[in-house]
């Protein structure tokens, strides 16, 4: 018998089911300013939680000038089986995906921003550059989710230097407080 | 009119057409020592880089002691529209689906490795970790891959001791001279 060849797809990923009706509720309009955007994260965070359908960690993408949101994520590795399939990684995703490539800076695009409850891992702040966005908004700090048991990886100690060296700016501590509730909210397992 | 919902599903992430019928010709049979896996994995990058369906990176995950493929991959950024589609991601996630599961470093699980034709950026580093792999092995160095002009983020100066910290064992300048041989082959865009 020849031996069988490895898997040569990535399964399709799909964010909860409870997701598409509480965005519908709540990301009709625009949302104007850190603050607005942050709080939809953080219910995308809360919310993730309380359903069981994965770790307490929300985050979206804006066009930041416009305010519109462009594609939102939640954190997925459990019901996926896919260690990438972190809220930002899976934000960052569905963007390129709504605007139908891999570079959300790309000419011609307006300027994006990806918002996230709370701070980005080792892996997803090196995906942030690769991304396109222009802007990073946090809620909770790495030490906040490692409180509650999770790991952020091996982050350069300068990160935040080094995505503003890269024309990224990065802004911290947007509803931090509440961001931190949404963690402590969590019952799950830690991975 | 309602405003449109943005996407909720990340699509399927298929290999390019090419690397089953070259993966059915090659990788019959277990391959044994760093050497052997290092070979397959640099001519998955010149293969993407030849055919034009990515970027000149290519990488596996193998089990560690019987040298069993378990996944390949190679870069489909251009070809997806995503920019978390690196070599190394695009292995690790068909490892797991492969495995069935987000970790695989998983008790019952045979230790896995990842190989990969150049280190890995600061993305696939910092995913490195959340993968479970045992054992990282690599060809070409970041330095290589920048001097073709790809651009390899904002990894940690400590990042091999960061992973040896977590119990990845970190090998390099496996067959260097043929990795960075594959990536100058290639002509297509960089990004």
């Amino acid at each position: 018998m020849a031996p069988a060849l490895p898997p040569l797809t990535v399964p399709a990923l799909a964010l909860p089911g409870w997701v598409r009706g509480w965005l519908a509720r709540r990301a009709g309009s625009p949302l104007r300013g850190d603050d607005a955007r942050m709080a939809l994260v953080i219910g995308l965070a809360a919310e993730n939680a309380r359903r069981g359908s994965g770790g307490p960690f929300g985050a979206a993408v804006f066009e930041r000038r416009s305010g519109r949101l462009v594609a939102a994520g939640v954190n997925c590795v459990t019901a996926s089986g896919l260690s990438w399939a972190h809220a930002e990684m899976v934000a960052i995703a569905l963007a390129q995906r709504a605007r139908g490539g891999y570079d959300l800076g790309a000419r011609g695009l307006p300027a994006h921003e990806l918002v996230t409850s709370s701070e980005p891992c080792a892996m997803c702040f090196g995906a942030t550059p690769w991304s396109g966005v222009a802007r990073l908004v946090c809620g909770a700090r790495a030490a906040d989710a490692e409180a509650i048991g999770f790991d952020e990886g091996p982050k350069p100690r300068g990160w935040v230097r080094a995505l503003a060296a890269r024309g990224i700016e990065v802004v911290r501590d947007v509803r931090r407080a509440e961001a931190v509730a949404a963690l402590r909210s969590y019952g799950g397992p830690i991975y």
